[in-house]
């Protein structure tokens, strides 16, 4: 999957900010890529991006309108679909992380048909992909590994193909979910994948490469969530990680829409996580700890980062506070020197 | 999904006994739901079953055409579309483990429409499946682990669910693949279903049950196996088993098709696979090793099982050749007295 950039973001018609979370992480990651946006009223949130429809787009070289908002179950409302045609009339491609394919909307998959623009629905795999072999590939690779769900796996893993890039390192971000893969435009969505294939597909977006160069796989769920640890264990085995990133956020005490399970302990993830990856990878190491501490003011978040660091003898930081050098710098210090 | 019974076995035209592991698998733990068979030439292996044509099965009340025999590619052979179409056209219902879909076939698709029998694909997951939650549920859960595929899983569970309502209890095979869901007329084949869904796959097979009850999940893959780990954690959080019971195979010495791959040990399966179910079951404990040790003489197969017997503190034995009467036993000790 390869999805062609300028993208004009459609931000729907929700006044909710959450609701454009996907379009806000592509614009804040790849800035570049992003012609415009498409507001279907004044009172959706804009991300500073022109307001443009789907015929100037077109006309300025957009070549694909990005379905950026969430939306109820899933489901693509009616209300958008006109857009989704014209944008295809105009020989625009479009892509979704709806739940819901695109083709399976007649006036949809016919205006695609008649103008050859390419489908891109990002949770359901196209094409044949192979079953794992855990054979050893060149090069190196850095995977996200979380307590649990959406505690900032995408985000750290961005930040550090970005920063790792600054410093002169050649890094690849992977992108294993949706939002990841219209950041990056291309990707594999892991949980979307038959259950067979899990360890396969991870190791088809992390080929062999050259041996100075990093590939960054964005983690997914927790190896100890009742609902994706499959998942992600597949991942590890698939990715077979050099380096490991520890992904927490701070003060959460309940799994993720799980209000009996409390939160895995950071020491158990990390050691489960690292006696797990020992299968395809002879010495997996934990090079960093990367904490949402958004529940905690500037000052008690330095001091919880200072514990743990001391804790785990690990550089620890809040990507979106203070960065990620401090990983990024242990990395080079363990890896590249 | 609900296959009905009585079935005609199709034995295909292989000279190979392999080809056709599927049906002596069903005709070996169901009897009573096999009818007879159906060989095309004389060279094919028998199951000592009466060689009946479709319309005869049809007659004498056969309710399922399955087809039983392995196809080189999982693709179905051009011979064998007549057959299907004519016991669809008698009402017959047609089974299939191949990764082939019987309706993407037009000849198969029309004639289950005109008829309205159903055509079973195991290898394609139907309906909606929910997302795991790891909540307890009532009744008691058993779980075999292996070291490895094709270590003796399914057998072992099936030779469990026959000992133990042998001896009175109340005990429910719960397939998990092709040849699980054939014999047992049900099942989800969780290998196929999408990777988000694996736990929840698993415990809508699983369900809450009376105190008294016991459901026994077949395991696939193995917790150590690079290809299918993430197929087998989720089958191990979703199923959240009281009791295991770990599979291996004697003198095997690296995973199935992976020759630079050793065979992991016992005794880390075992520790890995009661720390993790630790997630979804308060305690977790094995009840028993069973091991295929058709590599061994009698005499060094029973010095093995001693062995391991004395090592683990657990009874161990060779379902084929020695039976499970042993861990069923234990099983009584632990949980029933």
């Amino acid at each position: 999957m390869n999805i062609p950039a300028p993208y004009l973001l459609m931000l729907g018609e929700s006044k909710d900010p959450l609701a454009i979370k996907t379009a806000r992480g592509i614009h804040y990651w790849r800035p570049e890529k992003c012609m415009g946006q498409l507001r279907l009223n004044d009172e959706v949130p804009s991300l500073d991006l022109p307001d443009i429809d789907v015929q100037t787009a077109t006309k300025e070289g957009a070549k694909t309108l990005v379905l950026g908002m969430a939306n109820a179950g899933g489901v693509l409302a009616p209300q958008f679909v006109p857009y989704i045609v014209e944008a295809l009339n105009t020989g625009m491609n479009v892509a979704s992380g709806l739940h819901q394919r695109l083709d399976a909307i007649p006036a949809i998959a016919e205006a695609a048909k008649a103008s050859g623009a390419s489908l891109f629905d990002l949770r359901h795999a196209h094409g044949t992909l192979p079953v794992g072999t855990g054979k050893k590939r060149s090069g190196k690779r850095l995977l996200t590994v979380g307590t649990d769900c959406s505690v900032g796996k995408m985000f750290t893993t961005l930040a550090l193909e970005k920063q790792m890039k600054s410093r002169g390192l050649s890094a690849a971000f992977c992108a294993t979910g949706q939002t990841g893969i219209l950041i990056e435009g291309s990707g594999i969505a892991v949980d979307a994948v038959v259950s067979d294939f899990i360890a396969g597909a991870t190791e088809t977006l992390s080929p062999a490469c050259n041996t100075n160069q990093w590939q960054l796989v964005e983690g997914q769920g927790s190896l100890l969530n009742p609902a994706f640890s499959g998942v992600t264990l597949g991942l590890l085995h698939g990715a077979q990680p050099d380096a490991l990133v520890l992904c927490h956020e701070a003060n959460r005490e309940y799994i993720r829409h799980m209000s009996d399970m409390p939160i895995p302990d950071v020491a158990d993830i990390m050691e489960l996580a690292v006696r797990l990856a020992k299968l395809t990878n002879p010495n997996p190491r934990f090079v960093g700890m990367a904490i949402n501490t958004s529940a905690l003011s500037e000052e008690d978040a330095k001091r919880y980062l200072a514990d743990l660091s001391s804790q785990y003898d690990l550089p620890a930081t809040d990507p979106v506070r203070f960065g990620v050098d401090n990983i990024v710098e242990h990395l080079i210090h363990v890896f590249e020197e």
